[in-house]
């Protein structure tokens, strides 16, 4: 039987449990999955294909996984920079949400959110924001995975007014896409223990209990929230929400910064994921997550960029790198997060952190056809030495020249091939015009 | 008279004292210089120009100005990384400098590292290595403006084996590139306090003087330095340098990680520049720079990206990015370093600390015709509320369409125009086949 595709003359990064490199090898895929893979030695027969994707020595690996993303903040892109957060948040963020943010802008601001995801290696995400199935239109229409959650807070939301309403509309929403489309998984997203009572933790927890699917929350963002809970609660925010009975290995913590030796203890004994936003945490001056220890505690950590609002791109190669150098820096230690364990984050380590590592996050066969082809022959990949540091340390999303998701080519030789980008970027100008102006 | 070149439909960032912005702008180009720049109102009338540039509603502003380079060592791009830097150095730098450095090879890996910087915005660079000659070469035929130092350490060194020639070999170098061309000016760097003893960075200082040049050295780069200056000499190593007597406007200090407040009162009241590197600092854990803390004494602090073997590549728009965040985080502050400042560093800030700045580092009628054009119509820089934020924090290297150095375009619509990139990325891998495996 011939593939689909055939992807050949390639460096594979598998991101496999043994972290297999093949220097130069081929991916066969058939039916949206990786069927076989292997190297091609000096005798390599080329297997049969419908079409075949020549990798020109460039480098093949498993898309990369962005676990904390707000899909439609794309429109606050750079709205407001180099503030206190609060002062971000109330003066900036919320009057814009409440001007700029409706069914039609959101659907827009993550389109762009999708492109710009495509044109930079990223081929799932885990998003948390308001009038999510728009959102989940967006990311269907763009043909990415993804992990969509109805946001959850105490607080009048955008199309949410009445916050009495909060987990009625998240119910209907984890209701309408549970079987709707095989790349998107619904989701709860609960803003902060300190937005959502605990009635509201525990409730939305139990609504994804009720069908399977991952409970995200921020927790652990910033010292201010830590002194808060502890004063209210007296517990950390990660030993509230054990208390509370939300912990467990479908519960993704998004941030995590402001954790201490038990925190780690416990997240690792309810076997959370963490997702590791970097530049975000960096840019708030919220701190730095102990990604390492964490690692070392056996926690599954994935990267995420965060919003457009904080970060302010979604580039998960600045991601990696950033990552890999933010804890040898805070460290003082230039052997900690080396450039595999970065990948490892950014790949199978999502994967894991999300739940779907039986699909995703490495190139083995059976598992699903989410792949990037990286064109190595630029200057800044020249010499390749080793191509996990290359990656790492020295590859841009700009340089990812084909994206697949389930054997679908998302983008060809740079071009995207589900979205229209200049309409994209038409209609987000029009939405956004005047918001900076508008501010407080 | 018309223009050589005229640039219209730009947002210009002038990065001039009042950091001037243009919403939509022209400049006019004539021999090599800045003539004159402008709005365009509704009634603007085109000047004449013998050629134009249409810059489509993208940014253009001052070439990015690397202040701290070892252009060859894009030779050892990722060799060896995630090292403690004794092993790094002694076990994989240093002997693949030994079997890799000739003057060949330091002409093509100086050649790749200017095909990088032209594509990721760089006019200027600032340079310190061995065989210096040939670097000048490369750097000439590449077109780029730059300060280019011949190294000078008490050890043998490539094509200085015998330490006691290196200050007649940095002499001679000097005498020969002192007028030879209009956009390169000699150097001489001294390669730390540890490896140079006082009397040979007096003499190399007293070169300097006896020239007019820029005087450079890598200094309290890392806790082991500082302590091992400390133990020898009693003082810092920015007080020991001061007392040497080399501290001065024409002196540029590499790095300057370890300084404590009588340090940064001394460097401010000699007048001496930083360049600060927090990319390679945070790979090698060598620690955070007080960047905000110098800026705040007054002190000229350029951006650097150290070269290949330590970042791994010469983009500084992630440099840029990396600063700033990189300030807040430590600092805890997210007010510290805001994109206008990282802006500035990157660019006037760095032509400061070269001693360039009534050439560069802005867009002022009079100055050198060193810009770079910005493609903005990309989903990352879409919607672009503020477009300092925008350069800082969300464009990359690969979104600067056109380079220009003293009015000659150096890249046009993402095509260089002086460099063959496909011949230098040849000649690099032959070159450095098979360094990987030759490593102890």
């Amino acid at each position: 039987m011939p593939f689909d595709t055939l992807i050949h003359n390639a460096v594979l990064i598998t991101c496999n449990p043994s972290f297999d490199l093949i220097r130069r090898g081929w991916i066969g895929v058939s039916g949206g999955r990786i069927d076989d893979l292997g190297p091609e030695p000096e005798d390599w027969q080329r297997p049969a294909a419908h079409a075949a994707i020549d990798a020109r020595g460039g480098i093949v690996m498993p898309g990369l996984v962005n676990t904390h993303t707000h899909l439609p903040m794309t429109l606050f892109r750079g709205l407001a920079d180099d503030l206190p957060l609060a002062a971000w948040l109330q003066q900036h963020i919320f009057p814009a949400e409440r001007a700029a943010v409706n069914p039609e802008s959101v659907r827009w601001g993550s389109l762009l959110a999708c492109a710009e995801m495509v044109l930079s290696g990223t081929t799932t995400c885990c998003d948390g924001y308001f009038h999510e199935d728009d959102v989940a239109q967006a990311v269907q229409a763009a043909g990415l995975r993804a992990v969509l959650a109805q946001g959850v807070i105490d607080h009048p939301a955008p199309g949410v007014p009445d916050p009495a309403q909060n987990l009625i509309v998240a119910r209907r929403f984890c209701r309408q896409w549970l079987n709707r489309a095989e790349t998107i998984r619904p989701s709860v997203f609960c803003h902060s223990p300190y937005t959502c009572s605990r009635e509201t933790l525990v409730h939305a927890k139990q609504l994804c209990r009720d069908f399977g699917l991952l409970f995200q929350v921020h927790a652990a963002e910033t010292r201010w929230e830590a002194d808060h809970i502890r004063s209210t609660t007296g517990a950390t925010p990660i030993g509230y929400l054990d208390r509370a009975g939300v912990l467990d290995e479908r519960t993704l913590l998004a941030h995590s910064v402001w954790v201490d030796d038990a925190d780690i203890a416990i997240i690792a004994e309810r076997g959370a994921g963490i997702s590791h936003n970097p530049e975000s945490n960096m840019k708030l001056a919220s701190g730095v997550a102990p990604v390492a220890r964490m690692l070392a505690a056996g926690i599954c950590v994935g990267l995420g960029s965060d919003g457009c609002a904080s970060n302010n791109d979604m580039d998960l190669f600045y991601g990696m790198d950033i990552a890999a150098k933010l804890q040898k820096a805070v460290r003082g230690d230039p052997t900690v997060l080396p450039a595999p364990a970065a990948l490892r984050m950014a790949t199978i380590g999502g994967a894991r952190a999300l739940g779907l590592d039986h699909q995703i996050g490495s190139l083995e066969p059976g598992k699903q056809a989410d792949l990037i082809v990286i064109d190595t022959r630029v200057p800044h990949l020249t010499p390749m030495h080793h191509p996990a540091s290359a990656v790492v340390y020295a590859a841009k999303g700009s340089d990812v020249h084909t994206v697949m998701v389930g054997g679908r080519l998302l983008m060809r030789n740079r071009q995207l091939q589900t979205l229209d980008i200049e309409e994209i970027m038409f209609h987000v100008k029009r939405l956004t015009a005047g918001i900076a102006s508008r501010r407080v």
